[in-house]
């Protein structure tokens, strides 16, 4: 890196520092939106949350500040060009959220934000509110200490990532020319601590379902008709109960058939870098690791595929007992999988198994809801390399390369639709509790998110990319334009 | 019956006609009260509806009304001596009823009571409030028309019927002196038809009971998590699985054990009277009958054990999908039992089951919440031939004598707390959908179950009993006072 441009860096860095307190409340003011894309009645909040990022996009500096709808909730894009012609860096994430229900209370309703100990807290703080707007302070920091980018970077901010990206899809193919970029930057993934950086090559991809089991037309007095009607929620159960083997083995024949196997080098990799049973069981809170024999914890959550029940509902739920068969039963399935299997491949095993294990008298519906490839980027990348020394410079200490056992729709979108290799710089921590109550964001966490960032762009101007067609890009329009 | 009694009756009959309106009327004003004894935010409208019939039944001028609190829901007693040395009948109710949710919707609210094609709706309608307000205007009715009734009559109306009847064991012990009686007359189970009269001898017993699985310490993000942390809802299913086998026979080791066997004689009884399999899967609007094979649907809904799940809960069940491994998972299950089947030898072979079939990592608890004998009436008991008259008397046709399948706990501990015989004449209809939505009860069924107790009643009179012990009994205090 030339001096001028340290330089730049340099002041961009010391923005973000004496900024620091006001981007802790600005990321506040993000979390306030109940932004639960699962929920309809949400919408209101999740547009209302769009609305405020564009406005805090403009407020900062970006140029092309728009918000796109899509048919589900819309997506903020945005960008900013550098002065010459440089490499362009698309970055992602997500303004919506996980449900805060069910599971124990928080210790401070979920929307409204908290400081404790160092740690924000508020459904969304770190996923993805908080990565996000990590990047949002490094681009102002970039605009505040040198008034341009080193490299040109597009933004886009979706609403729907918690309910598996369904309209990211379209929404790329209707845009490729505007998001045209060389490479794509997701964070959205926990690093395993936060003096412990790590580079994600490999995200789980994903398939997620409901199975709706019909009965009787309308719910049954079980005494008067109990012994003879077939009972949904049996049905279900019988159904549910054939998935896993006794060790929690998938059970559904040819769910393994498709999955890559993984190098000796690389399965040494992980057990190098990667966390033991113990500690994955103690931040688990569970008792004993299950699953497929002969892998670690670590292993059975990153190189293997799982099929998880996320929800069982049917019947009487309330308090006390209740003489009911009832009419119907669901269940939420999802599985997540590697390489090489396909989302739509698992989908139609999963139809097929349920529809042998369906006993008879009732029907058994398959929605599914979620399709999302695996993805896998190779460490040699050049985007990767840069990543390393930004994680290094921000952190102190060189990143592992880890995999992660999430999914990210949009990672394999980009790849598969705009062709752009995926870039997975997380700045959450495995501690964060996403998804989980109480859900959080450290601090510290969110500073050095900042820094790396701050980094990774300078670091990046170095990326090979095609000056013509990169000038010719930055000059095109912003997706909206 | 000589002619002065004769006579009685007849102006009783009038009364209860001219009446009729009016009795409606006070039908409805009692089915107002949403007195779902499962739920714990009802427990005013429970309180307020005891005392609402207490002072109703004071109004039509029986004595020794009292409510008395017991360790749950309180019980309404009250009396009415007959002015001879008469055999004394307790008459028995329940004025709580099942919770309204879930399922579909009701074509107008469950607690507001509306009168469609000659069909009172509204939750408890028939089960069972319509049902002992039947014995309590028939009771009226005879006050009404010969300021006597022929035998002395006990009322006890319980509020915690549909959760298994908890606290009258405890309240029938104490109070065993007070109740003391010939016969004990429950009026809470369906006829196939109004014009299809039933006695029934035969009722199911039951044992329920809540598993919980318990996993992780808080929810988990079934992404990071998912693939080596025993998952309660996997487990649940599992266990839940396993209880039935494929055709639905009931699957826990020894459950058919203790099963007696039913005459050659009963069971062409049964052939003959019960329903068809077609009318039984019509009216549950099933598909297909399943269950033990060999037997119809009728026999699997009387003579024969059954095990159903009538809930099951866990994880997310809000709209669209959430990555999630929850801490719990929890099923509500019923047996309902007949003889020689023990509720308690039944729970540890649950317990036993249960404890075999749990995965490794998970913990799961059995809570038992009821337990009730199964209970056989001899048809040749004069109490028996005295109800077929009344029917007869009533309905214009004679009685078929039919087995149910549901279960009154108070019936089985009348015979062994007070050792009092139970007659177990229903005046609602299997078309009622008692527990389901819509819950209705037929007017003309209403009407003729007036007239039906006013019979009983007189023919009652004729039933053997310890003269002077029954006038020691008739003088002696009511419970509570």
């Amino acid at each position: 890196m030339n001096i001028p441009r340290e330089r730049a860096r340099a002041a961009a860095e010391a923005c973000a520092r004496a900024r620091f307190p006001r981007s802790v409340a600005d990321l506040a003011e993000l979390i306030r939106f109940p932004s639960v894309s699962a929920d309809p009645k949400r919408r209101a909040a999740v547009a209302g949350c769009a609305r405020w990022l564009a406005g805090h996009l403009e407020g900062i500096g970006l140029d092309g500040v728009r918000v796109l709808p899509t048919a589900g909730n819309p997506i903020v894009v945005a960008e900013s060009r550098a002065a010459v012609p440089a490499p362009t860096v698309l970055i992602y994430g997500h303004y919506d959220v996980q449900p805060a229900e069910p599971g124990p209370p928080w210790t401070s309703p979920p929307f409204e934000p908290k400081v404790r100990d160092g740690v924000i807290h508020g459904r969304g703080a770190s996923d993805d509110k908080g990565q996000i707007m990590a990047h949002v302070k490094a681009i102002e920091a970039w605009l505040c200490g040198a008034r341009r980018l080193p490299v040109n970077v597009k933004l886009l901010v979706e609403g729907e990532e918690e309910i598996g990206s369904p309209s990211l899809p379209a929404f790329l193919r209707r845009h490729r020319r505007a998001l045209a970029a060389d490479v794509a930057v997701l964070s959205d993934m926990p690093l395993p601590d936060v003096d412990r950086p790590a580079l994600t090559y490999a995200l789980r991809g994903a398939f997620a379902a409901e199975i709706i089991v019909h009965g009787p037309r309308a719910d049954l007095h079980s005494g008067i008709f109990g012994g003879f009607v077939p009972n949904p929620l049996e049905a279900l159960a019988r159904i549910l109960g054939t998935l896993h083997d006794a060790r929690g083995r998938v059970a559904v024949p040819g769910f393994y058939d498709a999955v890559a196997s993984v190098s000796a080098a690389e399965l040494s990799h992980l057990r190098q870098v990667g966390p033991r049973d113990e500690d994955l069981l103690r931040r688990a809170g569970a008792q004993a690791t299950h699953g497929e024999p002969g892998y670690s914890a670590h292993e059975l959550a990153t190189i293997r595929p799982t099929l998880e029940i996320n929800g069982v509902s049917g019947g009487y739920q309330g308090p006390g007992p209740k003489s009911v068969i009832p009419a119907l039963a669901t269940a939420k399935l999802s599985a997540r999988l590697v390489p090489d299997q396909d989302p739509r491949a698992v989908e139609r095993l999963l139809r097929d198994h349920v529809a042998r294990h369906t006993p008879p008298g009732v029907h058994a519906e398959v929605r599914a809801v979620l399709h999302a490839a695996p993805v896998v980027v190779d460490p040699r990348h050049p985007a990767m390399i840069a990543a390393d020394h930004a994680y290094r410079a921000a952190f102190g200490v060189a990143p592992t390369h880890a995999r992660s056992g999430g999914t990210v729709p949009a990672a394999s979108l980009f790849q598969e639709i705009l062709g752009i290799p995926p870039l997975l710089m997380g700045f959450g921590l495995a501690s964060d509790q996403a998804h989980g109550p109480d859900e959080g964001f450290s601090l510290e966490a969110y500073q050095r998110g900042i820094a790396a960032s701050i980094h990774l762009y300078a670091e990046l101007d170095r990326l090979p990319f095609n000056r013509g067609a990169a000038a010719r890009r930055a000059a095109s329009a912003t997706p909206g334009r």
